[in-house]
């Protein structure tokens, strides 16, 4: 096939060095800034330089921008895409996507599959891309009415290039499952580097404080573009964390051994039980 | 020398561990449950099954236990160390704990030197302790007025063990660092994990799920302990916790963009900053 890559960043990046490393399908990729399409293709990432007109080759276009980005460039190139042909994402957030994603497909005459492949690094660039970046993460996909064969050639070109599991989902439950899982501890680790005791750090930090900051260096324009655009779930979600952490508080303000000793018992037994 | 290990749980274990692998000092392991010190000694991580009456033989003495229980093993054992040997402990708290310490050294003639190896596992016990778990890691010493002889002399056992750096402070500071750093990421895990929504993370989750969540697997009794025994700093670190992850809140809640990104720059111009 031919594979279309538009946005070579951290993420389109690895698209092109996994489907370099992994398949036999010809790549082509497209970026805003020509400099970086250049180093792309001399890095061997990527078989040719497209332009939006050269989208009409392509059998898959994965578009790896920022969410509303995705539908600026679909609004003004969506004509030169083969009608038929398939057109993906990589965006985190799909109920403020999809709807007008699956409109500009029947305007053009491609099917839209949604996507979200389950995988970052806290860098981002062409230059942080790497060809094991999907290697064991979860695909998730939400079909958004597009026929099955489509969803199952999407499904099977991520575990083509090493996604180590496909999750088919609708935009609410994924929206409402990444507010959790992902958008949480982003936020989380904002808020958490802002003590003023964090430049201090050293010599007194271990495994847990290099975790719960590691996020925090995070790209603070599409993160807060995320944010905005699943403010509801992530509502709830930061709600239901103050709600808990405040039982921990009070439980510690007022020494109060067994009431924390249980909320603790409690959250090492949901982990416990999870494995992971 | 001759080293005792007083406590062969994942600390204590992983000590024996690491002077076995590491250097040529006799290890004497003393346990509450025989079993674990039979354990200790046929999976060769201690040369010898020690009682309190054999302490008189060791020039070091490392207690891995509680922070009360070291207090209690002292009142009860202090009378058999050796007057001019050096006891140290493990504990994650130290103002809690140093002063009694100090009185006890004073009371027997041995010299305390308060430490906090910063390094663990969401796993507890002699099964999943390790000779590499200090490896890199930062070691922290409380003098507490010792002799610099004798803090020099656990110092460098710390090194000849695999940790990387030394870092000398006093309890105070030890204390509201601990808070920040290895404290508040434990009560953080928690209260994520007791989200409704943790239960169904899988094919949603990757990293940052995973990084913060992790140490939610945590030994209830132990942590409640620690937390308890330095509310001060914990309360306040919890309390700046708050003050950020609300203005985050609000920003999202009035769509704010402006002052979310604002926010997320700040963290991510900290982390970066710091590099780590």
């Amino acid at each position: 096939m031919n594979i279309a890559i538009v946005g070579l960043g951290i993420i389109g990046g690895s698209y092109c060095k996994a489907l370099k490393a992994h398949t036999a399908h010809k790549v082509i990729g497209l970026n805003r800034t020509p400099a970086t399409a250049q180093k792309a293709l001399e890095a061997g990432a990527i078989d040719t330089i497209g332009t939006p007109e050269s989208l009409a080759e392509a059998d898959i276009t994965i578009l790896c921008m920022y969410p509303q980005a995705c539908i600026d460039f679909l609004e003004q190139n969506g004509q030169y895409i083969r009608k038929g042909s398939i057109v993906t994402d990589a965006a985190g957030i799909k109920r403020a996507i999809c709807p007008q994603m699956v409109e500009l497909s029947k305007r053009f005459g491609y099917i839209f599959v949604g996507s979200h492949p389950m995988a970052g690094k806290e860098k981002n660039g062409f230059d942080v891309s790497d060809a094991d970046l999907f290697m064991g993460a979860s695909f998730i996909i939400t079909p958004c009415g597009a026929p099955q064969q489509a969803v199952g050639t999407v499904a099977s070109l991520a575990l083509d290039i090493g996604f180590g599991s496909v999750k088919i989902t609708d935009p609410e439950e994924h929206d409402r499952m990444i507010a959790f899982t992902s958008q949480l501890p982003h936020v989380l680790a904002c808020a958490y580097v802002l003590s003023p005791s964090c430049p201090n750090h050293r010599g007194f930090s271990a495994g847990s404080y290099r975790d719960v900051s590691r996020v925090a260096n995070i790209n603070a324009r599409l993160w807060s573009e995320l944010f905005l655009e699943n403010r509801e779930p992530l509502i709830e979600e930061l709600q239901e964390l103050n709600h808990n952490l405040n039982a921990l508080f009070d439980a510690i303000k007022n020494n109060d051994k067994e009431t924390l000793a249980d909320l603790l018992e409690k959250g090492h037994s949901v982990k416990q039980r999870l494995g992971e």
